[in-house]
């Protein structure tokens, strides 16, 4: 089988890379590892850039986004003592929106189906082929068969663990690496949120997270030990430490709930360049990860889909070679300036346990210089609601 | 012999508040364990905020500085391939003025001659006594006999070595410090600078900064290692070393001469809390260092001084005791905000031999990010400039 562009993992990333590509006439598979209530049930973050409702704007498919998603004008930081606010909308103009990926992912799979957005579930043994060359080709086991897909071009879309970012020569890529010494500790739970906005604290005994997906259902997390276990924190014990982290302001609305999802995911910091070799483009996580703090996961995905289909649809529609061309370089120096946001935000509201106590104290500087200046809460806001394309 | 207030220490620091509260009436003694031509041989700092220009105004001694200052309205970030400017005029409405800290010393040495301005140099045995009480003295030797002053307050302004911080009981304080894995090498020459603005760069091979004393005296450094020696670095080397790490537009106007002093300092950071024990009260260098990046180190001991000096002036002239009670905390804030803004350049601007490539992406990034935003810009020029008091 023939196609123009063969799309490796159809979660979000290739999903909209898909119906980007569809929807500009340019012929497009993809192939899943997974099964569709598979790749449903990942829970992931929930607070959309302007970048992320774009996308899902273009693809006319933000109608359920901007009914159920809540926007957001502004977020806190707290400190142990105060809640200090981030006036996004006025401090750029501009807000957030908070619409769990589960949703996004829902309604770019339901379009799938009804505009015939070709996609194969559970593809086995994914095989990345002559990529050094202008005729690539993908094979896969299904149904008991291998297949063969011959494309122009493969996006990589596959996330960390796939196989794309793993077809690159040793010798064709450097990858970039910081791995933090705790992890999260998330739970799931259908009560109101405590707070409107976003609580990010750091607290004496470490960072937290009061977030939402929608207003019936809550999204805490807790920063924990690597070695921490999901076992050790019983329901009540860590409804009791969001409490004391998140500060008596918020701990005083704090509806608590059963938990519908209870794990421990680890933070990382991971960069892979170039983000093409040959005619292989990487998106998304397959090529960077960045740690949740400061949501920017999915909203990276997007504007690395907003890059590699301009780039695409301009090679096969008008014959311009530009795009692509320039696609890795383009695509990184946004990623570098996420990658930044996100490391700074993480080291500014996590304990670390080598930092000491000056390490303590130039947190709480920072924090008091942030209730402070309106310099840096704008540097905080620009960055949070997504650096333009 | 009984004073007001005895002021351990005259380097600057104990200068201006000499000066402060001799001109507001009060009775002080200052005790210098060097001579005066030691005092202003020592090379430091030049780079001075409008807080030290405001206190050398306050006592009517900024004429020379003034006339032979160069107010800068801006710097400069390198980071390898470009300069980026901070205008500090454009982004805060103020500037600063490069006036060496010796030039500054000087002034206030002949001040205290001209106006009887009490300093024993060349104290010996310095001794504080009695610092729970109300009535607090210090002894010294000068001149073969053993000297009592008795007080009512004592300013330890002696620096970090000094004994004024050694007398407050280990129970009493509490110290944070990091001491950074490097030290600069400067050199000071008679030659015009290579640039009207200071320059800040972040070179592959480490930290340079082109600074200057006067239109015709230049003052450079370069980031080594700690265990370096200026014996490693004939004047030639170094020359070459700056012409590299500063870049071609600044190297071409770079001109050598030999120099006047080369020596390799360590970098800290260092706060000392609480900044008052009983009737003592630390200023400057006594209770904190910061590491040179941002030339905060004279600037936050005026801060200090133009704390404490209201402070000791309302408690003796109007009998208020609210600015001694509130003295450590009111300095401490603005201290730790200098501490984090010296803290946060140096780590931006200088190579960690841990920190490895996501380190190096890390401030390449950061530089950036500042070339295109200016609020970024604006949080670093409004704490070059100087927070307010």
């Amino acid at each position: 089988m023939k196609t123009d562009v063969v799309i490796v993992g159809a979660g979000p990333a290739g999903l909209m890379l898909g119906h980007l590509l569809m929807q500009a006439g340019i012929d497009v598979v993809l192939l899943e590892r997974k099964s569709a209530d598979y790749v449903l049930s990942r829970i992931r973050a929930g607070v959309l850039e302007q970048t992320t409702v774009d996308v899902m704007d273009q693809l006319g498919l933000g109608e359920r986004m901007h009914g159920e998603g809540l926007a957001h004008d502004g977020f806190y930081l707290a400190d142990g003592d105060r809640l200090i606010h981030i006036d996004l909308q006025g401090l750029t103009g501009h807000g957030v929106m908070v619409y769990g990926q589960t949703e996004v992912t829902r309604d770019l799979m339901d379009a799938a189906g009804s505009r015939g957005l070709e996609i194969v579930y559970e593809a086995e043994d994914v095989a990345l082929h002559d990529l050094d060359s202008e005729h690539p080709a993908v094979t896969y086991r299904a149904g008991g068969e291998t297949h063969r897909l011959d494309a122009r071009f493969i996006a990589g879309c596959d996330g960390f663990h796939g196989v794309s970012r793993q077809s690159v020569p040793d010798a064709a890529g450097k990858t970039f690496e910081r791995v933090y010494p705790f992890g999260w500790l998330g739970i799931l739970a259908d009560v109101p949120p405590c707070n409107d906005e976003l609580i990010y604290a750091n607290h004496e005994n470490g960072f937290a997270l009061a977030s939402m997906r929608s207003r019936t259902r809550s999204r805490y997390y807790i920063q924990v030990a690597l070695d921490d276990r999901p076992e050790n924190w019983p329901e009540e014990r860590l409804w009791d430490e969001l409490d004391l982290r998140l500060g008596p302001e918020a701990a005083a609305r704090i509806t608590r709930g059963p938990a519908l999802e209870k794990s421990i995911a680890p933070l990382r910091s991971f960069v892979f360049e170039p983000m093409r070799y040959g005619s292989l483009f990487l998106a998304g996580d397959a090529a960077h990860i960045v740690p949740p703090t400061g949501a920017k996961g999915l909203n990276l995905a997007s504007s690395d889909v907003a890059y590699l289909s301009r780039a695409l649809i301009a090679w096969f529609k008008q014959n311009d070679a530009a795009g692509v061309e320039a696609y890795s370089s383009t695509a990184l120096a946004r990623v570098w300036k996420s990658e930044r946001f996100s490391w700074t935000l993480t080291n500014l509201m996590h304990r670390f346990p080598d930092s000491g106590p000056f390490g303590r104290k130039m947190q709480l500087a920072e924090l008091d210089y942030i209730a402070s200046s309106r310099a840096a809460q704008t540097t905080i806001a620009e960055n949070y609601i997504g650096l333009p394309l």
